[in-house]
């Protein structure tokens, strides 16, 4: 039996339990997970709020120490995550080790950031006693942490997205202890990596109320979570719903506070006229790599493709088939997904207008959450029509749809909610044709691609993982990349201090040598 | 009879009217403005949103120009303002005159900001063709504008933080249309500035959807702003009340915005027991000073002074009232103001264990909002039991509240509601004795001071005007000084862009000369 991690503690393993389910063959796994209690929520709450003004003192090398070696503990349990993820998710090892460098690599990356230390946005304004009619203090500002973190674990990123992931890595470069919910398909994955924190936190001397780990249901553990006075941001990775329900229940608090929920995006791809029927087999098979990555189940796949009709939309429709019937079907993270896989499609093809170009059949006799690609087309005068056909099907699934002239795209750009992502694929010639048509998809994306597809995330500096709602619920803010950890901080001014009393970051000479921006 | 101002347009002139009244003598004023309709905020909103992509393509330097002009108008019609701004809202000549020299600043400082262009958070992520096992792509980004922005005057800041006042301003340098509804309280001085802005846009060639000018109740045309979907973000200075029931109502909304309120703050001096007797004659003039500064109506007015009991507490307490005594009553900026600040009063000397000091006694037969200073006192032990203590009270009041030991500061901390600044009084020393109390006391505020007064607040690159709610509705922004623009903008990122389409900011060879982070 295990239980919830309570910062050193563990949680009472008597309480009623949930088990996971292998997706590869619908079988139940053998560990039991004791959900949390009230109580102890509140607990992890105190102890994240005990421990958030200590962090919070901490300098950037200590975050960098805690950091790098919370990579390397993961790394050193690779060989364990290796089966323990593969039957929670079924994901394939090469994805599991792959996932496991891409989150060992963000932990290094915020390392790298704190110990620089120039994220802070350190600001200057020095005293001015002379100045007519009134003399001008002495300011100082820079970023500081926000407090206590919720952080909820994904399904389709059980680690770069969980527990030690992109939400946690930045929290905690930011100064701010971390409250994680686990999520109930990979409660195991969940577990080791907790340890590993754990361990972690106790070599670097870090006070344990930096983080917990809890399990239980989404619903309601949740909800306490987020509703605790302690907390002060939420982040979250998955569906619509839930995140809207998180970010309603944070804005409805006495003290309302920032929920950053990634929530959805159809992540639209525009192939302008200029692209010519040349691309077409290339652009086919880069389609069909991005839209089946991982069983289409990235935040990035893209959903919908926007095509001159004619004859390119119909070789194109007819190459793309070709080329998705060559997928075979896999199982998806878990039966819930799959189930809304399927329906996503269903609905879909019911719209008017719609075709279904080709699906995958499964067998009606499988065992586990198994799913195959899925092809529909649709005219942009009938995808006008019906804005449920802008809907997110989350798995491997494209609607292409074919428009006459590209002045209807303007018409589609309007029309479209927030995305992660806008791509377009063209000739450069063809920007110069459309210009007003990337000043108008840069209201509605967080990144712009140019023939280039959308998924494959890179974590880096410049990337941005966000976008108007409801993309996210925090359009001024990204998940991925070392921009991330200004969803945690706040801006706080020191007026007249004396000099050993300021932040090194802000103290004269700039012992710490990172940038500034003087007033 | 005046109307609303729709881009170029005036809205209707027949609708129903209101007028200003004059708190000096309670007389209404002559003049008489048309309230919006529905329809009128509807337009007012397309034309923003019409200009929105127009505006955000402009170049630093064209924002710049414009913010200069519309300085250079203002200062133009200073000799206007003075008398109706003073007849509108009883402030003398000479805060006129200093106001509108603030809010030129705040113009000239945000164009000196985009035209010198290092404020977008330029991150540049060069393409690694070659990078095992994955080639690297180029990724670019940059803070770009947010879209309309709905921006509501306040009443304590005619000028400063109204039409062309600070949440304008910031908009219109991040290059995104705003929608000002203007205070009952002086919708002449708004007027006068909104003309200025309009003949402004025509001169330097600006899509007249980049303003528009609203008069109505504020209930009902607030709300209709606020919801309306064009609107994407708000900007408000004003009641706890009022900013929540926004805040709320953006929240409500099916695609969510933020509200940036600024709402109240207590804003609490800590004097710490280092201070000793001889600097009492200086600080209770100081406090004094800041405490009845524009009749107590700043949001920044020191509210609660903790300072140590016996000895130095008599002596402070009666020094403080002395000085008190020499304040006269002065006309508050409308009635409603006045009225609130007499039953705030009342409030807090009803709660038990508080004493009221001094309180001026205004004459029955008195026409006009006219107010004068009041001093309570209390214990902190009895401030502890009751929380209503802490709630602000608009105006020229201080609540004094002794305190036998410095640790019960830690208490008072823990227990206070986010403030928009934290002062200290005290020697050096005090801070190596209670420097916990500095970390704490970071969590729950945007600006700390030491030995300084929280009013007068400087307009640079490093202030912070904000603070964990209820201090705003944001804690991680500010509405004063430059870092104000990052209210309006969000990140976006350009993935394998040809260079000529990339913003000058992010071009190869950096020929704008921007600071830029490399990942």
């Amino acid at each position: 039996m295990e239980s919830s991690l309570l910062g050193y503690s563990r949680g009472d393993a008597s309480a009623k339990t949930f088990q996971a389910v292998n997706p590869e063959n619908g079988q139940t796994l053998p560990a039991n997970y004791a959900m949390v209690s009230e109580e102890e929520v509140e607990e992890a709450c105190r102890l994240a709020d005990q421990a958030a003004p200590i962090i919070a003192q901490f300098k950037g090398p200590r975050k960098a120490e805690f950091l790098r070696a919370l990579a390397d503990g993961i790394d050193g349990v690779v060989g364990d995550l290796v089966p323990m993820m593969s039957a929670e998710t079924g994901l394939p090892e090469p994805r599991v080790r792959g996932e496991t460098g891409r989150t060992c690599g963000q932990l290094r990356m915020f390392a790298k950031l704190v110990e620089t230390g120039s994220w802070v946005d350190a600001r200057i304004d020095r005293a001015q006693p002379n100045r007519e009619p009134l003399p001008k203090p002495d300011l100082r500002a820079m970023l500081r942490p926000i407090g206590p973190v919720a952080v909820f674990c994904a399904s389709n990123f059980p680690l770069a997205f969980s527990v030690a992931g992109g939400d946690s890595a930045s929290a905690w470069a930011a100064g701010c202890p971390v409250v994680v919910k686990a999520h109930h398909a990979h409660p195991g994955t969940a577990l080791l990596i907790g340890q590993v924190v754990v361990n972690t936190l106790k070599q670097c001397d870090w006070p344990e109320g930096a983080f917990s780990l809890l399990f239980g249901e989404g619903r309601t553990v949740g909800q306490s979570l987020v509703k605790n006075s302690r907390i002060k941001a939420v982040g979250f990775t998955g569906s619509r719903a839930g995140g809207r329900a998180l970010f309603d229940l944070a804005n409805g608090r006495e003290e309302p506070i920032p929920v950053f929920a990634e929530m959805s995006s159809v992540n639209p791809i525009f192939v302008l006229p200029g692209m010519g029927e040349g691309r077409i087999e290339e652009f086919t098979a880069g389609l069909m790599g991005s839209a089946t990555l991982g069983v289409g189940q990235f935040c990035t796949n893209p959903g919908i493709v926007f095509h001159p009709s004619g004859e390119f939309g119909d070789q194109f429709i007819s190459a793309y088939v070709e080329k998705m019937k060559s997928v075979n079907a896999l199982p998806m993270l878990h039966q819930g997904i799959c189930d809304s896989y399927a329906k996503g499609i269903l609905s879909l093809s019911s719209c008017d207008g719609v075709n279904v170009e080709y699906q995958f059949k499964t067998e009606n006799n499988a065992q586990g959450s198994y799913a195959g690609p899925c092809v529909l087309s649709a005219s942009v005068d009938d995808f006008m029509k019906d804005s449920s056909m802008m809907d997110e099907v989350f798995g491997p699934s494209t609607l292409l749809v074919s428009y006459h002239s590209a002045d209807q795209l303007l018409d589609v750009i309007s029309k479209m909610e927030g995305q992660l992502t806008a791509t377009v694929f063209g000739e450069n010639e063809d920007l110069t044709t459309h210009g007003s048509f990337l000043e108008h998809l840069e209201l509605k994306a967080g990144r712009l691609l140019f023939n280039q597809f959308p998924t494959g995330v890179e974590v880096c500096e410049a990337v941005v993982h966000g976008g108007p709602y409801p993309a996210t619920t925090d359009g001024r803010s990204t998940s991925v990349g070392t921009g991330a950890i200004l969803r945690f901080v706040r801006p706080v001014c020191y007026q007249g201090f004396p000099d050993e009393w300021l932040p090194e970051e802000l103290r004269e000479g700039n012992p710490l040598g990172v940038n500034r921006s003087e007033g």
